[in-house]
């Protein structure tokens, strides 16, 4: 078999790789090998075991795919012979390629605990089999403790709390707050309040030392001889990049951090190029390492790389981080850096913060608060990252936040930006809580 | 009386310039002097009729000024002896003052039709006791006119269309179509759409030739002839800016566009500052004189007519133009140009357009459509406009296309531009609507 252009992996990075391929080289022919029959949305995963109740709603359906023209092989791409342009797979086919993108992505990350190959021990793994099977699991268990209180973790927590036959959901986290990676610790603790109403046990500061069980998991201990009774776990620690298949083709790569790229998303092979959650990334501000694995930053390295296959075109921005989460009835969401992460790397702030309700007049039906949170560097006051949180509008707040950070804009930019309003879609232009926040962290500087 | 800074107005510029003025200028005395005895949401006027049913409940409470010790007096300034820095009211104090922001906003626009001073004929002026007599007359209604079909006239609509005691409401626009100003046609026929669903007459490509009545009005005559039966007729033309009391204080200003004012937000006199609906102001693109009203355009004349007062600190952008709107169960945004208005300024353009659901999966419960346009130069590809519609994101999404459009932003670089995504909040990253119209626009050229 021959194509143009060979995209390995179906997910995110890979089909908008693909979709980005067809528009740039329309003339090209693009094909995705994929392991997978149906691919997940890869953020809905949580939501397949409450509000979908089924992991068939959760599948993202071909039709994108072939909408654009793009062939889709079910198949297992094995080893790559980089000097033929010759891909091989599970199935024993030959793939000619021209270009190809590896968007392999990212494994949940298992930690070397013991007692972790017990039954009914599941990560958030992206295979509708697999995933299936959890559901049924949960169906038929009592006590179901959620290792790892970041997103996933805390969506999982709340998604079981519609569950009637559960008779406890446990969080442990080993940060003195859940979330703590992407919101300051008073935002966290408004979501684990809510979490708290819902019945979830919130368990901070706390380890997970082992899992016990003969043949399933029947119970979790902590690092302080508490135990907790479980007859499911389910661990929400973080993804390793998927880096098998490019170390083996002898691309640089590394087993943490992911496959080298560069600016243009080329790995050291010029006919390879990586988009995703396999790839390695820095940090827009510190230039450090970068552990951030989003989807939303997958499919912009994805259209970056696919611009750039035949001609140098796009150079990939480092991620900010975009984050956007509900749990119970708040809705929160964060850009950049929190102040807590940029004192911790030594970084001198300003804050400022400002609430409103979310429709003006607030005597609307259905208004609701409102708090954005921004973070300006000292220094040049330029903003670095900021959080949201009370209604969904948080969503598209934090993309604003975000733009607002990408651009490198200051407080003083900011706080004179202009912002439409209306009476039901947004906050009033009087109480506007971006120019406000930014406004306020100037009078304090 | 003495105050330090004086601000003419107690609206959205008003209130916002008196806010700003107390965080540059904490040490400063800070008075309101208004007219009104209970200020108004402007935006919310239109709801006060249908969603509200209420004035009281769409007034801007005076604790947000007193919380910022802010001084209100109810008083109507009618002249200013600008050598000696002394207003005079009509209570007949005389204020000395330091410093003036002028925020005396705008009158709704009332053409010169026969017959339009009769009984029962409104527009939205910003005063609590004129509307509620509205309210009530609304109440004895049956047939409605509402001349002019922009975004308020619209959303009278759309509000009337929940009284029962009306038997029709028409709405004559003059252009091909209602919201051409901020819409292209085929989003307008959408809006339109949502109305006519809703029972309501749009008479597009029309004007009133004049009102008929005897003591109250019974009637509203076509150009065409055709005679529309009406016994309250709403007229919603657009504003005229209040530059009275500028003018006879020696300013420049001119009663069509505007107090004048240079990037500072200063007048003629450097120690009066104007804000909002009352000054003249440029289109971000062309220069020309732009007849953009916003409150969030006021806001932000506001926060820099403050800033400057003592010491010059920020220059105003222009007007970007950024709209939004509910109508029926239609949300809709616009920011800055539309093709049409693009194309009648000579500007060539290449248009990308992206639909998609708000929430991934679309399978999620109360997903709704949400498609956007945008409007690049094609010369060098610079955003200089974009819609949006379907679901209440709308807003923030015409918010982000805003700042896109006010940095500037190429079509390559929005193509990879980072926004985060969530299930529950956002379109999927793989279909995000900016993005994907970025690159079909580029994809195109």
């Amino acid at each position: 078999m021959k194509t143009d252009i060979l995209i390995v992996g179906g997910s995110a990075a890979g089909l908008a790789g693909a979709i980005s391929s067809r528009r740039f080289y329309p003339d090209r022919r693009v094909t995705i090998v994929r392991r997978e029959e149906k691919v997940l949305v890869p953020c809905g995963i949580p939501y397949i075991f409450g509000t979908l109740d089924s992991v068939e709603k959760n599948v993202i359906p071909d039709s994108v795919a072939v909408k654009n023209g793009i062939d889709i092989v079910v198949d297992d791409v094995t080893s790559i012979d980089r000097e033929e342009r010759k891909a091989a797979t599970a199935a024993g086919e030959t793939i000619e390629y021209e270009k190809m993108i590896l968007a392999t992505g990212s494994n949940p990350f298992v930690p070397p605990l013991p007692g972790v190959d017990l039954d009914n021990v599941y990560t958030a793994r992206k295979d509708a089999g697999y995933l299936e099977n959890l559901r049924l699991a949960l169906r038929e268990a009592r006590n179901v403790v959620i290792i790892g209180g970041g997103f996933i973790g805390l969506e999982f927590a709340d998604e079981l709390s519609k569950l009637e036959n559960l008779n406890s959901i446990s969080v442990i986290e080993m940060l003195p707050h859940c979330l703590l990676v992407a919101c300051d610790s008073e935002i966290c603790v408004k979501v684990e309040e809510e979490l708290e109403e819902k019945g979830v046990t919130i368990l901070a500061s706390r380890r997970a030392k082992a899992l016990a069980g003969t043949k399933s998991v029947e119970a979790v201990e902590l690092d302080d001889g508490e135990k907790l009774e479980a007859d499911l776990v389910i661990l929400g620690i973080g993804v390793t990049p998927q880096v098998d298949l490019a170390r083996e083709a002898g691309l640089e790569a590394d087993e943490k951090t992911g496959i080298n790229v560069d600016d243009y998303m080329r790995t050291s092979d010029p006919n390879i190029f990586a988009a995703g959650d396999c790839t390695s990334k820095k940090c827009f501000l510190t230039g450090k390492t970068s552990m951030i694995r989003l989807a939303s930053v997958a499919t912009m390295e994805a259209r970056v790389a696919a611009a750039n296959l035949f001609s140098r075109r796009r150079r990939a921005p480092c991620p900010i981080g975009v984050f956007g989460t509900v749990i119970g009835n708040l809705a929160v969401g964060s850009a950049g850096f929190t102040e807590m992460s940029a004192k911790q790397e030594g970084i001198d702030v300003i804050v400022g913060e400002a609430s409103s309700a979310d429709k003006h007049p607030g005597s609307l039906p259905g208004a609701e608060m409102l708090t954005v949170k921004l973070i300006f560097m000292k220094d040049d006051r330029k903003l670095i990252g900021g959080q949201v949180y009370g209604s969904d509008k948080a969503g598209y707040v934090a993309n604003c936040i975000g733009s607002l950070v990408q651009r490198e804009m200051r407080a003083d930019e900011i706080a004179i930006f202009q912002m439409g309003t209306h009476p039901k879609l947004t906050p009033s232009p009087i109480a506007h809580q971006i120019e406000n926040a930014a406004e306020i962290a100037l009078a304090k500087s």
